[in-house]
């Protein structure tokens, strides 16, 4: 580098105290020195985000009372904001995004993008119509042996897939601790504010993601069988799916918040005529190759027989374990190098890879098509 | 033990030269000197089956031509043959098990114990009225670790259970093998000799049966999305189920014998409201017991914390793992001791835990419901 | 085979009741059919053993007071044993195998050979003399995964051996059970019987003898720093021992009976300058391969890749672990058909691998010298 | 936080283009935007230097010729830095650490803190005079898990220790990269560079480190046989040691960078009389905890039974791996907190468990007296 990137100047919407996923989007951003938070609007409770805004380091005059404020106020300065970060609860980033397209941001938002297919597709029509960059922060997409797994099916070395395996069981909802006022418990079992998606909005569209990136193929049609199991509870806590698509390869996804024991288990598997592909989210550095007729390969991050796009997407040397953050700080790096137009990478991590719109559509389709699927009794439904 | 126990004497039908399962079955019965092969019919190949049955320290006047010869021969014997193991292609075990049955014998029988329902329920009621024996093997259910796992859950540990996950995949099949006159392949492909049920038959009613031995718990309906991915295959290699039980229990089944890099790849997981447990066929010697809101805790065959079940079930200490055979032993040397009435066990073993032709039955029924749901495009189907 | 094995014909000394080693022999002896149990001399005390022969199924008047008259008496029979297997406490091996060797038998015999270096060497020369096949029990060597570690690096593909790291962590002497009176703590923790190696004689000699075999070379010295932790106990529970080679190769050997959370933890690791290797007897059906510049391979049992060493060494599948019991039982199958000459096998199985009389004298060997190195406040000593 | 952390001002010294450790200390430094670098002095070569810092976004006038420019030159600023980053070869430190020193700065610095013992001596007693704070970067000690390990251990659940056993392997020095050029290893190699220790000063000062970290135990004496496996090399790179401690506790540790296979596997491993631990820092986030006559524990970052020490050494919740730049940022982190003296976390983190002259003085002293003991053929050398 022969001269200083010029940061990105960045307004976040929501993840204010106590939020988790919004602390991730401020580590993410700084990982890299590509960004720089510069206003905010992080609570309904306008004195909370000012007091928040300030621990943060921000100018107390560029915390705002409401994301329209910030769009004016920023809309105007020499200065101001080139990218919002959207981490609200779901219900709330239609609004939100709009408001900020609108006035000419590029936005960086949340999964599911919506609450509602129809607000969805009204957000890709209006993002391809402004012109901005509209990234859905599907972050598993960003782990270095996510994309090496993707690179290798692309390839074709797996020869034509047969069968998807993914499933994303977690256990925090195991029992109804949003009746003890837990806040992220509670707004994600919420109709009102999740959509009509419990645990299958929450992380099953990040398992839906993850396949479609790595295989490469969408699924034309699915069945669901989704269950409330903790009593009380109105949204899904358990989903278990089956997937179809046009080729002929067949998935089974299982998202699950109720699975005693998992914290964040996420994993994919990807079986195809020449050999099959195998990761876990808890040991991320890995990747298991398995080639018909061989023995078992576990490539690592940073290791021996990597492709350019795991390589480029990677900090530090092998052995040295890169984590969640790192790989939500991939999609960080990669917008805006894209944005910067400054990156010296393939050309497809940016053209191709980061989830966009569309993607973010996609996810609110598999939701809407899920929970019509179980409402019926448990029938295959159209993903088109 | 004050004096020898008086060995069993048994007869083989099926498990000739390469027949992988009929050497096990000799493995296991010799294990623990409980029984005695005094008699065969091991190949249709009448040659074949003398000069195999020598090798095997027979007796060449108790090698008999057919099943039924055998039948006859050894009932008139003062010191015949007890027992009669079936170890032929899925086709043949009904005619031979009634023969047998109705000689006065009782059976060891491979699954799925006959390729038609109808012969499946006719099976049952013949032994029940006849009054003898009969042991199907389903083998993984004499694991000690697969053993824990049903006291745990009779015990309650898990509270009430939610969610089952269960998968068998091999990847033996992943080409058609069969073609190239593989034998063990040859058969299992062939609907004249299989059955309507390809993997869903061969591995598939293994997987159903360690569901319910584990859970205690027999699902209501299902529904199947079966595939054949090798080009010309009749039967299915790859099978995506979904459970549904009478008491809210969901689960999940996956059978393949074309996800590459998996040789025998068993796995059950089972989560209630309480806790969930972990246990891998290929290394089968740990269960882990995930308590809700504690560590995950690994428990090892033969270690710390395990009940009598698991206890009476192995040989050797800790730490010095038993296998595959040992499991399979397990089955025969309880049938044995039951047989003999000579047991220091728990009854729980003896009494409930052996798969009898009732479970048999039920994997028969398995099977065919899984078919016709598939052929109707994957809908729900009763299990009654 | 066209003719039955003729069955060898062998009695034991030692072995009795709640003997662990001694029912693992006899499993052993009995898994592949080649052996029957017909003499038996189980214990000190006469009534215990005739009780317990007799539930062995033995006949009584095959159960002797003495090894001495068991030697005295089979030798007249027609159809007397064979071979004589010995799995008595480590002081009484020499003059056992002495008598049965003297009276013209093969003998296998539990490690360590004798309690005292002098007696081993006279074994040595008794047997070369004599000219009898005397089989030690190193049984790790009998796992198909470690024949195939073997085959590995005598074809060089390790390339030049640099460093090897084994291990072998129990904790069942992590407090004193033998003041408690378990008759296995008991006479292993006791110098007039166990000699004077304790966790180094129990189990040292079995990692000691596992690395050489493995990479095929001796140390020609070592440096031990030995420690009794429990309270009272005179001879070693942990060992910490660095060797040295000839070829320039060096190794730490750990062995140790007081490591909370190991059962029977022996590991393997060993590393040349093209690649490495990684077993672990807990789970012994995989076989890490790390060629240097490329990604770790996992070799698993029956899997694709492996040599005839190991491929000779199985009974089932890859898939269907093998476990501690099968292993053990490659000893007896080898020397089985060693003595009967009719093995199909490579000659490098019987020729070389097993282990014999010279293996057990290197044992004794290798525990005088670590004592009297440890003695000497942790000084190198010659191995010669 | 109600008001803003006041970010402290550093200045790097070494850490240009292709350093990996320089780009380490910058993530970590600016993880948890607690630090601001200002000022640098990245390259003996000034142009070099220039060109990187701009690129890094400084200032070009904070960027100096040489540290004694720096340190003069900031000395006078308003807002001049308060720490020195010291990241250049291991013979470069103590000149450039003592310049720092008696400007008044603060001071971050690289393992081993000098290539000489005296010279880590002055430091110390240079430290302790000037009263300025010194941190060595023993960053293992930074990982939440090992932390964990600490703190189960100060708090008796272990019992009486009385084996540790560490080890570090890589590879990555397996062939003569140094031959090639690779910059990183030239330095290391070069004994005028690295003093008197390679793989023994690069990493295994990390494993004597964390080994005292966690146990909270020095060793009084050591054994060492270093090696210089790869033809034409000078340094180690190969180290077997043996420790041995006032407590009785004794220890193995290996240190090698010629493991073929592993990438940078440190490994730690304690036993006391109550039970035991295990870490790996390929897999930092669990932590096996293995109380005597109980199953094994997995412990895991963030998740049920965690002490405070750990739980104040995260970020994002169990489930989401933190890896080695989150646990290097730790330190990072609580040195800016005890600079700022803004923590709420125990006042045990601050006071005690950072790394500080006297454990870079340590491992100085551990690097001579294992090179010593080595070059005497292997004997007992005292660590006091």
């Amino acid at each position: 580098m022969t001269e200083a990137f010029k940061k990105i100047r960045i307004g976040m919407i929501g993840g204010g105290p106590n939020a988790f996923i919004g602390e991730v989007h401020r580590l993410a951003a700084r990982m890299d020195n590509r960004f720089e938070l510069v206003a905010g609007c992080f609570s309904a409770d306008y004195l909370k985000s000012i007091k928040f805004g300030i621990g943060l380091g921000l100018d107390s005059e560029r915390i705002y009372r409401t994301p329209s404020e910030m769009a004016s106020a920023e809309a105007e300065k020499e200065n101001g904001i080139e990218v919002a970060i959207i981490v609200t609860p779901n219900n709330l980033h239609f609004d939100q995004a709009k408001t900020m397209i609108q006035a000419g941001f590029h936005v960086i938002c949340d999964k599911p993008i919506t609450s509602d297919l129809k607000q969805a597709e009204e957000l890709e029509r209006l993002v391809n119509s402004v012109g901005t960059r509209f990234m859905v922060t599907y972050n598993y997409s960003g782990y270095p042996m996510v994309r090496e797994a993707r690179e290798i099916i692309s390839s074709g070395r797996l020869g034509k897939l047969r069968v998807v395996q993914v499933e994303y069981p977690q256990d925090w909802l195991a029992t109804d601790i949003e009746a003890s006022g837990q806040k992220q418990a509670a707004w994600r079992t919420d109709p009102s504010q999740a959509g009509e998606g419990g645990a299958i909005g929450d992380i099953g569209t990040h398992a839906y993601h993850l396949a479609e990136f790595v295989t490469g193929e969408k699924p034309h049609s699915l069945l669901a069988d989704l269950d409330s199991f903790v009593l009380g509870r109105v949204l899904d806590d358990n989903a278990h799916i089956l997937l179809r698509y046009e080729s002929g390869l067949k998935g089974m996804l299982w998202a699950s918040q109720i699975a005693c024991g998992h914290e964040n288990g996420l994993q994919l598997r990807v079986y195809g005529d020449q050999g099959s592909l195998e990761w876990h989210q808890e040991a991320p550095n890995f990747l298991e190759f398995k080639p018909l007729g061989g023995p078992t390969n576990t490539l690592t991050r940073g290791g021996p027989g990597l492709g350019t796009f795991a390589n480029e997407s990677i900090r530090i040397p092998a052995g040295h374990p890169e984590g969640f953050i790192e790989g939500f700080a991939n999609l960080y790096r990669d917008f805006a190098d894209h944005l910067r137009q400054s990156s010296s990478k393939s050309s497809q991590v940016e053209k191709d890879a980061l989830p966009k719109v569309t993607d973010g559509v996609n996810g609110v389709r598999f939701v809407k098509a899920a929970v019509a699927s179980s409402k019926a009794g448990g029938v295959w439904r159209s993903l088109h």
